[in-house]
């Protein structure tokens, strides 16, 4: 089972308000170091078999129309080896 | 400035409905390699000044209480060079 990480971000040029109000909460709460930040989606997908160029492209094509709204988010695609719920419990937090 | 990635997604054991969604929507649209999706948050942080143990060990603070609810999610921080945006545009697809 291969794991391929589509990752979606709004646009540098468009608003981000769920980050903005993150930013905003941060002093609130004590936090002082972040100066800024962007919200945007995560998507882990699982695929059969091995990850050639063809299952690549078509994930791609997946990034691009279904995941994404190309005029206002730029997304990324990559193959990843640990699920973040694997980093978390390695961490011992999960 | 310096970049620090949040990965937020549910934990394994929590149902995902964006992710079914989008995991039902796939064959419709004529993808079939896909067999699971898992929708999460990804937080982009800028931060003034260099990445120390300090400033990772408050991010981690900001990512388990404002980022993620610790019941339901997992999260991961990592430091990373690039932006989707960054990526996207090295891409030509931005």
């Amino acid at each position: 089972m291969a794991r391929v990480v589509v990752d979606v971000m709004p646009k540098p040029e468009i608003l981000d308000p769920q980050g903005k109000a993150v930013l905003g909460a941060l002093p609130r709460l004590g936090f002082d170091l972040v100066t800024d930040v962007r919200q945007g989606k995560r998507f882990e997908l699982q695929v059969d078999g091995e990850i050639t160029d063809a299952v690549l492209a078509e994930i791609e094509k997946v990034a691009g129309t279904l995941l994404s709204n190309p005029v206002i988010e730029d997304f990324e695609v990559h193959v990843e080896e640990h699920s973040v719920a694997e980093v978390a419990h390695e961490a011992g937090r999960a």
